[in-house]
Protein backbone atom coordinates (compact mmCIF):
# COMPACT_ATOMS: atom_id res chain seq x y z
CA UNK A 1 0.00 0.00 0.00
CA UNK A 2 1.04 3.64 -0.87
CA UNK A 3 0.30 6.03 1.91
CA UNK A 4 0.77 10.02 2.18
CA UNK A 5 1.75 10.59 5.67
CA UNK A 6 1.07 14.62 6.51
CA UNK A 7 2.72 16.65 9.76
CA UNK A 8 0.59 19.53 10.02
CA UNK A 9 1.64 23.39 10.55
CA UNK A 10 1.36 26.51 9.27
CA UNK A 11 4.78 27.91 8.91
CA UNK A 12 6.09 24.19 7.64
CA UNK A 13 3.73 21.16 6.75
CA UNK A 14 5.69 18.04 6.24
CA UNK A 15 4.36 15.73 3.27
CA UNK A 16 6.22 11.68 2.61
CA UNK A 17 4.96 9.17 0.63
CA UNK A 18 5.74 5.46 1.34
CA UNK A 19 5.33 2.35 -0.30
CA UNK A 20 5.18 -1.09 1.34
CA UNK A 21 3.82 -3.90 2.88
CA UNK A 22 4.14 -5.70 6.56
CA UNK A 23 7.20 -8.08 6.23
CA UNK A 24 9.07 -6.27 3.11
CA UNK A 25 11.27 -3.26 2.56
CA UNK A 26 9.74 0.12 2.37
CA UNK A 27 9.99 2.24 -0.64
CA UNK A 28 10.23 5.96 -0.30
CA UNK A 29 8.26 7.56 -3.35
CA UNK A 30 8.20 11.64 -2.14
CA UNK A 31 9.73 13.93 0.61
CA UNK A 32 9.11 17.77 1.04
CA UNK A 33 8.04 20.79 2.78
CA UNK A 34 5.26 23.12 2.14
CA UNK A 35 6.14 26.66 3.69
CA UNK A 36 3.88 29.41 4.03
CA UNK A 37 4.86 33.06 4.33
CA UNK A 38 3.97 34.64 7.69
CA UNK A 39 3.37 37.76 5.75
CA UNK A 40 0.31 36.20 3.71
CA UNK A 41 -3.28 36.44 5.49
CA UNK A 42 -4.25 32.77 7.64
CA UNK A 43 -6.64 32.34 4.17
CA UNK A 44 -4.10 32.55 2.10
CA UNK A 45 -1.91 30.16 4.34
CA UNK A 46 -3.99 27.73 4.84
CA UNK A 47 -5.27 27.65 0.89
CA UNK A 48 -1.29 27.27 0.66
CA UNK A 49 -1.25 24.16 2.45
CA UNK A 50 -4.89 22.23 1.03
CA UNK A 51 -3.62 22.81 -2.85
CA UNK A 52 -0.72 21.24 -1.69
CA UNK A 53 -1.90 18.15 -0.30
CA UNK A 54 -4.57 17.68 -2.89
CA UNK A 55 -1.19 17.89 -5.39
CA UNK A 56 0.29 15.63 -3.46
CA UNK A 57 -2.63 13.37 -3.64
CA UNK A 58 -3.06 13.97 -7.45
CA UNK A 59 0.74 13.17 -8.29
CA UNK A 60 1.52 10.24 -5.67
CA UNK A 61 -1.95 8.54 -6.18
CA UNK A 62 -1.90 7.24 -2.32
CA UNK A 63 -3.88 4.66 -1.00
CA UNK A 64 -4.31 6.35 2.26
CA UNK A 65 -3.54 9.31 3.96
CA UNK A 66 -1.86 9.40 7.21
CA UNK A 67 -2.30 13.23 9.69
CA UNK A 68 -0.71 13.59 13.04
CA UNK A 69 -2.70 14.18 15.87
CA UNK A 70 -2.22 17.65 17.08
CA UNK A 71 -3.22 18.30 20.95
CA UNK A 72 -4.25 21.28 22.96
CA UNK A 73 -1.60 21.04 25.74
CA UNK A 74 1.32 21.65 22.54
CA UNK A 75 3.06 25.02 22.29
CA UNK A 76 -0.29 27.50 22.48
CA UNK A 77 1.26 29.66 20.42
CA UNK A 78 1.39 27.52 17.05
CA UNK A 79 -1.26 24.97 18.51
CA UNK A 80 -4.49 26.97 16.65
CA UNK A 81 -2.44 27.11 13.33
CA UNK A 82 -1.59 23.53 13.47
CA UNK A 83 -5.17 22.34 14.09
CA UNK A 84 -6.40 24.72 11.21
CA UNK A 85 -3.71 23.33 9.15
CA UNK A 86 -4.31 19.93 9.83
CA UNK A 87 -8.10 20.30 9.71
CA UNK A 88 -7.68 21.54 5.63
CA UNK A 89 -5.07 18.63 5.11
CA UNK A 90 -7.42 16.45 6.16
CA UNK A 91 -10.61 18.01 4.56
CA UNK A 92 -8.62 18.07 1.32
CA UNK A 93 -7.55 13.85 1.44
CA UNK A 94 -11.13 13.02 2.28
CA UNK A 95 -12.62 15.09 -0.61
CA UNK A 96 -9.95 13.05 -2.74
CA UNK A 97 -11.99 10.09 -1.93
CA UNK A 98 -9.08 8.44 0.27
CA UNK A 99 -9.43 7.27 3.74
CA UNK A 100 -7.46 9.10 6.28
CA UNK A 101 -6.30 7.90 9.72
CA UNK A 102 -5.05 10.41 12.60
CA UNK A 103 -1.77 8.62 14.67
CA UNK A 104 -0.54 10.45 17.66
CA UNK A 105 3.25 11.48 18.05
CA UNK A 106 3.93 8.38 20.46
CA UNK A 107 2.24 5.93 18.12
CA UNK A 108 4.43 7.29 15.44
CA UNK A 109 7.81 7.23 17.60
CA UNK A 110 6.68 3.26 18.93
CA UNK A 111 6.12 2.07 15.31
CA UNK A 112 9.42 3.73 13.99
CA UNK A 113 11.69 3.54 17.10
CA UNK A 114 10.34 0.81 19.35
CA UNK A 115 9.95 3.24 21.98
CA UNK A 116 7.18 6.08 22.04
CA UNK A 117 9.33 8.92 23.68
CA UNK A 118 12.35 8.83 21.12
CA UNK A 119 13.33 11.92 20.02
CA UNK A 120 14.10 13.60 16.37
CA UNK A 121 16.93 12.69 16.40
CA UNK A 122 15.94 8.96 16.86
CA UNK A 123 13.01 8.96 14.51
CA UNK A 124 15.09 11.00 11.77
CA UNK A 125 17.95 7.78 11.88
CA UNK A 126 15.28 5.05 11.56
CA UNK A 127 13.58 6.63 8.50
CA UNK A 128 16.56 7.18 6.89
CA UNK A 129 17.36 3.37 7.77
CA UNK A 130 13.28 1.81 6.81
CA UNK A 131 13.93 3.96 3.78
CA UNK A 132 17.85 3.40 2.75
CA UNK A 133 18.09 7.36 2.46
CA UNK A 134 21.45 8.81 1.38
CA UNK A 135 20.57 11.80 2.54
CA UNK A 136 18.70 13.19 5.55
CA UNK A 137 14.60 14.66 4.92
CA UNK A 138 14.87 18.54 4.27
CA UNK A 139 13.50 18.96 7.69
CA UNK A 140 12.02 17.19 10.80
CA UNK A 141 8.47 18.26 9.56
CA UNK A 142 9.57 15.74 6.16
CA UNK A 143 10.93 13.23 8.27
CA UNK A 144 7.94 13.05 10.72
CA UNK A 145 5.68 13.10 7.61
CA UNK A 146 7.47 9.87 6.50
CA UNK A 147 7.52 8.65 10.14
CA UNK A 148 3.56 8.88 9.98
CA UNK A 149 3.40 7.21 6.52
CA UNK A 150 5.44 4.25 7.98
CA UNK A 151 3.28 3.68 10.83
CA UNK A 152 0.55 3.73 9.19
CA UNK A 153 1.88 1.47 6.35
CA UNK A 154 2.52 -1.20 9.45
CA UNK A 155 -0.76 -0.10 12.15
CA UNK A 156 -2.75 -0.33 8.48
CA UNK A 157 -1.25 -4.18 7.90
CA UNK A 158 -2.35 -5.10 11.36
CA UNK A 159 -5.64 -3.93 11.38
CA UNK A 160 -6.18 -5.32 8.18
CA UNK A 161 -5.20 -8.60 9.85
CA UNK A 162 -6.99 -8.31 12.75
CA UNK A 163 -10.23 -7.55 10.75
CA UNK A 164 -9.55 -10.93 8.48
CA UNK A 165 -9.20 -12.46 11.50
CA UNK A 166 -12.83 -11.61 13.07
CA UNK A 167 -13.85 -12.39 9.84
CA UNK A 168 -12.66 -15.93 9.91
CA UNK A 169 -13.96 -16.71 13.19
CA UNK A 170 -17.58 -15.30 12.74
CA UNK A 171 -17.32 -17.45 9.80
CA UNK A 172 -16.67 -20.47 11.02
CA UNK A 173 -19.19 -19.72 14.00
CA UNK A 174 -21.72 -19.08 11.45
CA UNK A 175 -20.56 -22.29 9.42
CA UNK A 176 -21.13 -24.07 13.00
CA UNK A 177 -24.23 -22.46 13.69
CA UNK A 178 -25.61 -24.06 10.23
CA UNK A 179 -24.36 -27.82 10.82
CA UNK A 180 -26.30 -27.71 14.58
CA UNK A 181 -29.31 -26.00 13.25
CA UNK B 1 -21.93 45.70 2.56
CA UNK B 2 -22.89 42.33 3.12
CA UNK B 3 -21.39 40.34 5.41
CA UNK B 4 -21.12 36.49 6.71
CA UNK B 5 -20.61 35.93 10.01
CA UNK B 6 -19.62 32.20 10.71
CA UNK B 7 -19.16 30.81 14.10
CA UNK B 8 -17.39 27.93 14.11
CA UNK B 9 -17.53 24.53 15.24
CA UNK B 10 -17.50 20.71 14.74
CA UNK B 11 -20.95 19.43 15.95
CA UNK B 12 -22.43 22.85 15.13
CA UNK B 13 -21.57 25.19 13.16
CA UNK B 14 -23.67 28.70 12.99
CA UNK B 15 -23.60 31.04 9.89
CA UNK B 16 -25.59 34.03 9.52
CA UNK B 17 -25.74 37.03 6.57
CA UNK B 18 -26.58 40.71 7.26
CA UNK B 19 -26.22 43.53 5.40
CA UNK B 20 -25.93 46.85 6.26
CA UNK B 21 -24.05 50.23 6.24
CA UNK B 22 -22.60 52.73 9.94
CA UNK B 23 -25.80 54.95 10.80
CA UNK B 24 -28.70 52.99 8.68
CA UNK B 25 -30.72 50.01 9.81
CA UNK B 26 -29.41 46.82 9.31
CA UNK B 27 -30.84 43.60 7.60
CA UNK B 28 -31.19 39.98 8.28
CA UNK B 29 -30.43 38.57 5.08
CA UNK B 30 -29.99 34.77 6.43
CA UNK B 31 -29.79 33.10 9.75
CA UNK B 32 -28.75 28.97 10.25
CA UNK B 33 -26.45 26.49 11.81
CA UNK B 34 -25.04 23.12 9.62
CA UNK B 35 -25.09 20.09 11.98
CA UNK B 36 -22.45 17.33 11.91
CA UNK B 37 -22.99 13.42 13.16
CA UNK B 38 -20.67 12.42 15.88
CA UNK B 39 -20.75 9.12 13.91
CA UNK B 40 -19.33 10.73 10.91
CA UNK B 41 -15.44 11.05 10.23
CA UNK B 42 -13.47 13.73 11.32
CA UNK B 43 -12.44 14.20 7.32
CA UNK B 44 -16.66 13.53 6.42
CA UNK B 45 -17.55 16.54 9.07
CA UNK B 46 -15.07 18.75 7.94
CA UNK B 47 -15.72 18.26 4.26
CA UNK B 48 -19.72 18.86 5.15
CA UNK B 49 -18.82 22.67 6.79
CA UNK B 50 -16.62 23.58 4.44
CA UNK B 51 -19.42 22.75 1.39
CA UNK B 52 -21.86 24.54 3.48
CA UNK B 53 -19.58 27.58 3.78
CA UNK B 54 -18.87 27.88 -0.17
CA UNK B 55 -22.82 27.06 -0.29
CA UNK B 56 -23.83 30.20 1.82
CA UNK B 57 -21.00 32.41 0.40
CA UNK B 58 -22.58 30.97 -3.67
CA UNK B 59 -26.12 31.73 -2.44
CA UNK B 60 -25.88 35.12 -0.53
CA UNK B 61 -22.52 36.38 -2.23
CA UNK B 62 -21.40 38.65 0.57
CA UNK B 63 -18.64 41.28 0.25
CA UNK B 64 -16.58 39.84 3.19
CA UNK B 65 -16.90 36.66 6.10
CA UNK B 66 -15.93 37.00 9.51
CA UNK B 67 -14.83 34.17 11.58
CA UNK B 68 -14.94 33.65 15.40
CA UNK B 69 -11.04 33.96 16.58
CA UNK B 70 -10.36 30.36 18.22
CA UNK B 71 -8.37 30.53 21.42
CA UNK B 72 -6.02 27.63 23.28
CA UNK B 73 -7.60 28.37 27.05
CA UNK B 74 -11.17 27.21 25.58
CA UNK B 75 -12.91 24.22 26.15
CA UNK B 76 -9.75 21.86 25.55
CA UNK B 77 -11.90 18.60 25.00
CA UNK B 78 -13.56 20.67 21.96
CA UNK B 79 -11.05 23.04 20.65
CA UNK B 80 -9.37 21.30 18.33
CA UNK B 81 -12.10 20.22 16.39
CA UNK B 82 -13.41 23.94 16.35
CA UNK B 83 -9.89 25.81 15.31
CA UNK B 84 -10.34 22.68 12.61
CA UNK B 85 -13.49 24.04 11.42
CA UNK B 86 -12.45 27.54 11.48
CA UNK B 87 -9.97 26.72 9.51
CA UNK B 88 -11.51 25.31 6.62
CA UNK B 89 -14.21 27.80 7.06
CA UNK B 90 -11.44 30.44 6.52
CA UNK B 91 -9.65 28.26 3.57
CA UNK B 92 -13.41 28.03 2.03
CA UNK B 93 -14.16 31.90 1.89
CA UNK B 94 -10.25 32.94 0.68
CA UNK B 95 -10.63 30.18 -2.26
CA UNK B 96 -13.99 32.37 -2.81
CA UNK B 97 -11.90 35.78 -3.44
CA UNK B 98 -13.73 37.35 -0.25
CA UNK B 99 -12.18 39.20 2.47
CA UNK B 100 -11.80 37.18 5.50
CA UNK B 101 -11.84 38.77 9.21
CA UNK B 102 -11.00 37.21 12.56
CA UNK B 103 -12.57 39.28 15.26
CA UNK B 104 -12.51 37.82 18.75
CA UNK B 105 -15.52 37.25 21.28
CA UNK B 106 -14.97 40.15 23.27
CA UNK B 107 -14.98 42.43 20.29
CA UNK B 108 -18.06 40.82 19.19
CA UNK B 109 -20.00 41.27 22.30
CA UNK B 110 -18.39 44.82 22.84
CA UNK B 111 -19.49 45.80 19.08
CA UNK B 112 -22.97 44.73 19.54
CA UNK B 113 -23.67 45.05 23.04
CA UNK B 114 -21.37 47.48 24.31
CA UNK B 115 -19.00 45.31 26.64
CA UNK B 116 -16.92 42.81 26.37
CA UNK B 117 -18.40 40.28 29.08
CA UNK B 118 -21.54 40.34 27.88
CA UNK B 119 -23.63 36.95 28.00
CA UNK B 120 -25.35 34.47 25.66
CA UNK B 121 -28.81 36.00 26.16
CA UNK B 122 -27.65 39.35 25.83
CA UNK B 123 -25.80 39.05 22.65
CA UNK B 124 -29.13 37.45 21.51
CA UNK B 125 -31.21 40.08 22.79
CA UNK B 126 -29.64 42.59 21.22
CA UNK B 127 -28.58 40.86 18.00
CA UNK B 128 -33.00 40.48 17.74
CA UNK B 129 -33.53 44.26 18.44
CA UNK B 130 -30.75 45.80 15.44
CA UNK B 131 -32.06 43.13 12.77
CA UNK B 132 -35.95 43.13 14.06
CA UNK B 133 -36.11 39.65 14.02
CA UNK B 134 -39.32 38.73 15.83
CA UNK B 135 -38.11 34.83 16.19
CA UNK B 136 -35.20 33.93 18.32
CA UNK B 137 -32.33 32.69 16.15
CA UNK B 138 -32.45 28.49 15.52
CA UNK B 139 -29.40 28.44 18.08
CA UNK B 140 -26.92 30.41 20.20
CA UNK B 141 -24.10 29.65 17.69
CA UNK B 142 -26.90 30.92 14.80
CA UNK B 143 -27.18 33.99 16.78
CA UNK B 144 -23.54 34.37 17.51
CA UNK B 145 -22.69 34.45 13.53
CA UNK B 146 -25.33 37.13 13.03
CA UNK B 147 -23.29 39.20 15.90
CA UNK B 148 -20.23 38.39 14.01
CA UNK B 149 -21.67 39.77 10.77
CA UNK B 150 -22.84 43.04 12.65
CA UNK B 151 -19.42 43.67 14.65
CA UNK B 152 -17.92 43.65 11.18
CA UNK B 153 -20.31 45.33 9.09
CA UNK B 154 -19.28 48.18 12.33
CA UNK B 155 -15.78 47.52 12.59
CA UNK B 156 -15.18 47.51 8.53
CA UNK B 157 -16.74 50.41 8.32
CA UNK B 158 -14.32 52.18 11.37
CA UNK B 159 -11.77 50.88 9.33
CA UNK B 160 -12.27 52.05 6.24
CA UNK B 161 -12.51 55.52 7.08
CA UNK B 162 -9.45 55.22 8.89
CA UNK B 163 -8.11 54.74 5.66
CA UNK B 164 -9.45 56.92 4.22
CA UNK B 165 -8.74 59.56 6.49
CA UNK B 166 -4.84 58.47 6.63
CA UNK B 167 -5.10 58.25 2.58
CA UNK B 168 -6.28 62.31 2.54
CA UNK B 169 -3.91 63.61 5.21
CA UNK B 170 -0.75 61.58 2.83
CA UNK B 171 -2.32 63.69 -0.41
CA UNK B 172 -2.60 66.63 1.51
CA UNK B 173 0.99 66.09 2.92
CA UNK B 174 2.26 64.90 -0.85
CA UNK B 175 0.07 68.76 -2.50
CA UNK B 176 1.84 70.74 -0.08
CA UNK B 177 5.30 69.13 -0.64
CA UNK B 178 4.71 69.25 -3.93
CA UNK B 179 4.25 73.26 -4.03
CA UNK B 180 6.95 73.82 -1.62
CA UNK B 181 9.38 71.90 -4.28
Amino acid sequence: MRVLGIDPGLTRCGLGVVEGEVGRPLSLIASGVVRTATSDSLGERLVTIESAVTAWIDAHEPDAVAVERVFAQHNVTTVMGTAQAAGVAIAAATRSGRPVAVHTPSEVKAAVTGHGRADKAQVTAMVMRLLRMTERPLTADAADALALAICHVWRGAAQRRLEQAVAQVTAQATARAGRVG
